[in-house]
């Protein structure tokens, strides 16, 4: 590790002309990583600019630059981008020199790759770079930073958050990072459709098997009722499984017609990727998914159905 | 603040028979900071015990040693205790020898106090004092403190935390506290009634003044129809404020007929507690209270008259 955060820091302190690239539905990770290091370059005198094939969400706003000016750029970087599918169509194919990441399968063909699996946040290795490069941290970049981990932590509350991940958060507040203002920003405002659909989950939420599941059905009625999109629904599947004694929490989304979407959360000691992998799904032990194509009863049917062999089985 | 630690330490170390008091509705830093200094005079194989007016919450039920028997202490260890109001009717008038705690206004009379307001919980004033005793701290020492340190600042959320904080709980997670199973328990993991409280808010949820006010009534009805008791309605005034843009989230709690306890909460530059004044109450610059009487009808036109007076004004 130690090895490539040197490179990395050598290649940004060396190199001019940078374009930093975030993945699409950018989070506070992508965003803040790649800002950081576009502030600690402009400090530096050098020309750089952050790009993202999509929109950079309005809830971010104290991360944006009031100015940054695009430019035909001699390098690029990728911050927090896991797989090039994840950049626009036109960054697709670029000759990438540097790649900085933190997930697990990396699958981004970069010149040189700065990975580290065990950093809950890429913020956390773009951490280690500046310091590395002897960057002088302002309160933007210790706020681009702390943006990051705690996005990726959900606010040090994942499995992921290590004793580093809080030493850095140390660091950053100590760099008066405004840690409240953005715990807010991000944990507890949240949009009328966002409450719309928590209530209507709520409402429309069952119990199963002695309290052990609940299931519900998001329709697309529903989402256009609360005027949700993809990124509103982001958490729900954690709120379905968070009621006590629950086992298994199963989220059902509409996609189409008779074409669902299934988002299972689970508890220690009931492998939902497992869960999953009976619908020809998968993904990791306590939070995974799955296509299923039915009419809703006969999907709910045949859900329970798997359930029951679990939790009785 | 360095002294009255070093004082506590002595007097921990050097003396026996100690009953350690929490205060009533036992919360996670009351709690976890009283256990991991029985656990820490356990180590030292002295005689001691924890109490509390109140029974402990289940919730914390991995704090708890598997055996504690009560006796008649020589001495009395006040924790996270503000005032002896706070405790029950037969801990109020004793001899206290030591307080520790964290609160701004502390009230209880002892012979020996160690305050620190600057501490986000009392917790982390007992890591300093168990430090300064030379302690091995074990997994289930670290397990009470993170959890006295998670509870007051929800989970690293609010103003109050601090780097220290961060560099604590850094330490705690080396010591392998089981910060991801804790944290779940304390900030995912919600009751039934809880979550069927949390549904009747946001159906019952009323906008005023272009969105940037909020109201709710929280009727006895609803209350018995949750199935919820006080301990429920911890919180529910923070979602009441949550929507993007809200400036002032106002809970109406029924406590009796036309007898309505109110519980405010705003967002920077706008202050709860001088709002809360007009009606006779106070508390901080982002949450305060008041009771007021009066019919729903009338209670509510002089609550909104006063937030037009405030947001027009």
């Amino acid at each position: 590790m130690f090895k490539s955060v040197d490179m990395a820091a050598d290649f940004l302190k060396n190199q001019n002309e940078i374009c930093l690239l975030c993945h699409m539905s950018p989070d506070g990770d992508t965003l803040g990583s790649a800002f950081a290091i576009f502030y600690a370059l402009k400090s530096l005198g050098k020309k750089c600019f952050v790009d993202c094939a999509d929109d950079f969400p309005k809830k971010f706003h104290y991360i944006y630059p009031s100015k940054m000016d695009k430019f035909k750029p001699k390098h690029y970087v990728t911050v927090d981008v896991a797989d090039v599918k994840l950049l626009g169509k036109e960054q697709r194919d670029l000759p990438y020199d540097l790649c900085i990441d933190h997930h697990e399968m990396n699958r981004v063909s970069a010149k040189q790759k700065c990975i580290d699996m065990n950093a809950a946040a890429t913020a956390e290795i773009v951490y280690d770079i500046l310091k590395k490069m002897e960057i002088i941290f302002d309160k933007t970049i210790a706020n681009c930073l702390y943006t990051g981990i705690c996005t990726d932590t959900g606010c040090f509350k994942f499995s992921n958050t290590s004793a580093k991940t809080h030493r850095i958060a140390a660091d950053l507040i100590d760099l008066k990072a405004e840690s409240e203002k953005i715990n807010f920003k991000l944990f507890e405002e949240k949009s009328k459709a966002r409450l719309c659909l928590e209530k209507q989950v709520l409402e429309n939420l069952e119990y199963y098997f002695n309290d052990r599941c609940t299931l519900v059905f998001v329709t697309k009625k529903m989402l256009k009722e609360a005027g949700a999109d993809d990124s509103t629904f982001e958490g729900i599947p954690s709120i379905v499984r968070c009621p006590t004694g629950v086992e298994i929490g199963i989220t059902v989304k509409e996609c189409d017609i008779d074409i669902y979407k299934v988002s299972v959360r689970t508890v220690e000691n009931f492998d939902a990727a497992e869960f999953c992998g009976i619908f020809g799904g998968g993904g990791h032990k306590m939070a995974a998914g799955f296509k299923i194509k039915g009419s809703a009863l006969e999907v709910k049917r045949k859900i329970l159905q798997a359930v029951e062999g679990k939790i009785i089985g």
